[in-house]
């Protein structure tokens, strides 16, 4: 609709980010159901995650934060960690509704986040990453994360388990 | 001391593991403090270790099981998950003692930990391995564990920010 899509990027790039309460519990759950969706993973549905979200969302483990009009959203969870003073925060879902990608609202929450988290005293974000998804990589390392640990700079492989 | 080193093995192996409680915050502190000066990364000593232990074997979401003796050590850490009924237990560490590794330990704490989990309800046990660290990889892929992930059997890599 717009003769400067630059500008209308700007614009959307600054929206404001809000943390969300189990009232958003719904509007979040079918922003996870279209994600797995999307990548072909099955998902619990809308009203299962509805019921998890509006408890997980009144516990202080897991924080979650929408941009407006819900375009976005980012789920973390803290965890408490030995090696640090401060907690860890792992970063599960970070989605972006299809049409509105490239626009900074990815960007937007995570810088969002990781701010919230400084101001918490958090110690080490975390996120695990598709090795096939160099884009994601490439994302998160201009925010400011690294795929290199340790002394020696290696890589880490994520590995799991289901019960 | 003995002619019978399989019988040794055989007899370590059976050794029974205890879930540790926060009296044993001191010799868990220990073993991780030598875990990390093992892999040269820098350790908080153990007098932070152990006051951090204290307080977070008090807590139900950070869990640690010992081998008889101290060993070996295994550290988990729960937090809740929106994808699952049950939580997800992240394996922070394990670590034998140099000198008696290869006798099974670290399976019977892989073991014990893995049907606690179940028992407990958690739906996804997670661990973070280094990408040349294949023995771990093999390691872990005998007790269950897979790097692949998803429809497409994907690798996934760890990402972190240290804030």
């Amino acid at each position: 609709m717009s003769a400067h899509p630059t500008s209308d990027k700007q614009r959307v790039a600054t929206l404001p980010i809000r943390q969300a309460s189990a009232e958003d519990a719904v509007v979040i759950a079918g922003l996870l159901h279209e994600f797995n969706g999307e990548f072909d993973v099955a998902s619990p549905g809308v009203p299962a995650l509805t019921s998890r979200l509006e408890s997980l969302l009144a516990e202080r483990s897991t924080i979650c934060y929408l941009s407006r009009c819900a375009l976005g959203v980012a789920l973390v969870t803290r965890r408490p960690n030995v090696w640090s003073e401060g907690p860890v925060d792992l970063l599960d879902e970070l989605y972006v509704v299809p049409q509105y990608r490239g626009l900074g609202i990815g960007g937007a929450l995570i810088t969002r986040l990781v701010a919230d988290a400084r101001d918490a005293g958090v110690s080490v974000i975390e996120i695990n990453v598709d090795e096939a998804d160099v884009d994601a990589q490439r994302f998160y390392e201009r925010h400011g994360f690294t795929g290199r640990h340790g002394p020696s700079s290696e890589r880490a492989f994520y590995f799991s388990q289901e019960l």
